[in-house]
This record gives structure tokens, C-alpha cells and sequence, in this order.
């Protein structure tokens, strides 16, 4: 295995073993536990995939469709265990970026040195 | 500093001392030190640059830009330093992308071990 194939490995187990991932799986074991909690998650989820992919293949949101995912958000907004977890996933997207510019400051180094 | 954040730096490193990345810096540093080259370059960076701020603005993009664009990028596949470079930007990419997708498996464990 090559020194970045490793190293990516080891930052992959730190990231399994940190704080930010271990709080990101008991909120999302405590959805999936509860069965209308998953339902409604998973409604979410499908509603917004949905909505993205017709957004990048161009096609046209209606106001219905707008309105559906805006009553959906709502309503998971409103149950503790799933905006417990919509909480904890923002918080390790921000944590996910943070490593992410770690890892491309080499390209960026290279790149701004003019 | 985080074990997170350690392992990240660790892998910027690796990164830096890779076969990839020296190989694409010595592709940059060659079209750099050419100034006919650096200028088709920056000129066809500048081209993609502006189309893609057009595009992600929803603007309409004419077909004079896109005629120009096309031109930009046969003249630059056209110089050999040029074309080598972007191959190893692409090289780097997928490098990059390879490196991102093992970062993340953690998340895609938690979310697919349904
Ligand atoms: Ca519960
Ligand atoms: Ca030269």
C-alpha cells in the first residue's frame, strides 16, 4: 500500500474513533430504532434525492413539489431524534470540509505560488 | 491538535511527496516557466472560470462563448507542455477523488448498514 493509501486509512480510523463521528452514529442509531422516526427520515431523504435530481437534470420543480418538501422539512424539524441527527450531520459535513482543505492545501500551495 | 486533524496534516504530506503530485508540479512549473505558455493558460483557466460563474448563475451562455471556448481548448490541447499538464491535473484528480472516497467510508458504512 502506498504512504497516501495508508495515511488516508489512518484518517479514516480517526475519524471513526473521534467525537464528531461516535455523536453522528448514536443520533442516527436513535432514529433508526424508532420506526416512525425512520419513516419519516426516510421520506425526507427520498424527498429531497428526488427534488436534486430533477434540479440537475433541469426539469422543472412545481410549486406543489416545493410545497410538499417544505411541509416535509417542517415536520422532521419538529421530532428531537431527527433534528438531533440533521444537527450532528451538519456538524460533521463542517468537520468533513475542514479535512478536506487540509488535504488539498498541497494543490493549493502549488497553485498560488505565482 | 486532534488526532483527526494530525492524521489529516499526515496525509497532506504524504500527498505532497507522492510520484502524482511531483509529477504534476514539475508539469506546472514547466508550463509556468514558459511565458507563451503561462499566458495560453491563464487564458484558457480564465475562459473555463468565467463560463463556469455563468453557469452557476443561471446565465445564458451565447454561442460565440461557447465557439470561443472550444477554440481556447484546441490551441491549448495543441502545446505539448500544456496538454501534459492537464493530463496530470487529471491524473491528480482522480488521485484526489480516490483518497476522498476512503475518507468517507466511514459515513457510507454508518448509512448503509441498514
Ligand atoms: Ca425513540
Ligand atoms: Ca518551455
Amino acid at each position: 500500500m502506498s504512504n497516501v493509501q495508508q495515511s488516508a486509512e489512518q484518517l479514516a480510523d480517526a475519524i471513526r474513533q473521534s467525537e464528531e463521528f461516535s455523536t453522528l452514529k448514536e443520533a442516527y442509531d436513535a432514529v433508526m430504532s424508532d420506526e416512525i422516526a425512520k419513516k419519516m427520515f426516510d421520506d425526507f431523504r427520498n424527498t429531497q434525492i428526488e427534488l436534486q435530481q430533477k434540479q440537475m437534470q433541469g426539469q422543472e420543480i412545481t410549486e406543489e413539489e416545493v410545497e410538499k418538501a417544505r411541509k416535509v422539512v417542517e415536520t422532521v424539524q419538529q421530532h428531537e431524534a431527527i433534528s438531533k441527527l440533521m444537527e450532528e450531520e451538519q456538524k460533521v459535513n463542517e468537520f468533513i470540509n475542514s479535512i478536506s482543505r487540509t488535504i488539498t492545501k498541497p494543490l493549493e500551495e502549488l497553485y498560488n505560488q505565482q
